[in-house]
């Protein structure tokens, strides 16, 4: 299979988090990369309208802006709070030109899964006339199993198609990421409903490092592990995705290392894996 | 609903990791432990003999012998060695009057997950005739998929059912364990299913610790996690499971601990959680 071209490349500033926003940006263009996903803290540095400016006249392309969700909680009022932040979210996204956030649904101990996911399409409910308005679509991102407990009720590509299909907006799609999904073996024909669904809106790519050794910040590069990146990429392209893919690497290892060096890696990675 | 019966309490070895086996047995039955699963290195202080000569003494009775199974693999020596060492654990399981074998399943990384499961297959029934002959069973254990990248390509228990339903022997049955496999939107009703081949063959509980600071060793004691475990073992026993309940716990935290301490804390979260 093909190399994905470099246009297609981007970056989450979460990949490289030790650069602040500026830096990211001016690194990202010198290695070629043409995408950028903005994580919200991201922004804090210079603030969001500064941010917007820098992304503006940057020229990159602004992506995605990672994450709102979280909408499961015990009491009304954590719910309501979790409404607000995802209002000021998509209020982030439309002033750095963000087309789509990314939404990490949310799980709370001691909420029944079935429950959370209620909620949760409660919660993208309540939102999706502000962020109609605002032109921002939100992308339902099924995380691992792993992080079932407290991070997402939406574990699988299926969970989160039916939820797209109970919804039924636009405005309202599915961000696939391999690390999350690789191991299902539904992943193909899930991949098939979500573009026949039209609801594909973001592919993030990273690898699984066999062993794992950390449940958050041991993600590999693209190449190191077990996910066979190009089939997957095969299946997204094959359902009609020809975005941007989006390198998001969560690692212990790798934020240790010169970031300059590591985005040489990444461009390399995505060039001979992806 | 009702405490599951202390008759019902089992406890393996490796829960209690720093008690040699002799050991093992005399503190589970100062506890009240009915039952006990063997892990294979627990046999080694003893040697298989002496252990199995200790077991018949003890009275007590011995569930399952853990484990079996890493049957991928690259080459067809790898293969080959496989199946000896799963001949080996059927002889031990024998020997010391176990009539389940648990099988984590195993996984190599490079080896795509659908021809994992093929070799799985072909590795099961390979030893079944084995197997039969020492009046030994062999219980598939879906394993979480975090585990998918080195070792088990069978992650739900709907795999396990449908490798169950292929291979067709009354040996061949299913392990369900919470931990892999409570975040499963299908649990219910694969369980059902389960149930309706006979093939449920053992119940391991734990819990699910949010957050889980460890991929392999940080499961929690029944009722200090986030897994509905009253409602699994009414899906359970509704599918006609009255067997033993198994508390399997890998911790580092719990193995640092006074282990006859330990047994009090398993006793009284299996009365209260389970």
């Amino acid at each position: 299979m093909e190399s994905a071209p470099l246009s297609r490349l981007c970056v989450h500033t979460i990949t490289t988090k030790p650069l602040v926003l500026d830096r990211a940006v001016e690194a990202y263009q010198q290695a070629g990369v043409a995408g950028i996903t903005v994580w919200r803290d991201a922004l804090q540095s210079l603030g969001v309208k500064q941010s917007a400016k820098l992304l503006v006249e940057s020229g990159m392309k602004v992506v995605s802006l990672c994450r709102g969700g979280f909408f499961p909680g015990v009491t009304q009022e954590d719910r309501s709070k979790a409404l607000d932040d995802n209002r000021r979210a998509i209020d982030e996204a439309q002033a750095i030109g963000a087309p789509v956030i990314v939404l990490v649904c949310g799980a709370v101990p001691g909420i029944p899964l079935v429950e959370a996911r209620k909620q949760i399409r409660e919660g993208i409910e309540s939102v999706l006339d502000y962020a109609k308005q605002a032109k921002v679509k939100l992308a339902i991102e099924p995380l691992h199993p792993m992080y079932a407990g407290d991070r997402s009720a939406v574990n699988t590509l299926g969970q989160a198609n039916d939820m797209v299909k109970e919804i039924s907006s636009p405005s309202v799609g599915v961000a696939i990421d391999v690390y999350h999904l690789w191991w299902d073996e539904r992943l193909e024909r899930e991949i098939d409903r979500c573009g026949k669904l039209g609801a594909i809106m973001a592919y993030h790519v990273c690898d699984w490092r066999t062993p794992t050794r950390d449940l958050l910040l041991d993600r590999g590069l693209m190449g190191e592990g077990c996910i066979p990146l190009k089939q997957i990429r095969s299946w997204v392209e094959r359902a009609g995705f020809d975005g941007m893919i989006e390198v998001e690497i969560f690692s212990n290892e790798y934020w240790q290392m010169d970031q300059i060096e590591f985005l040489g890696k990444i461009k390399a990675a995505y060039i001979e894996h992806v």
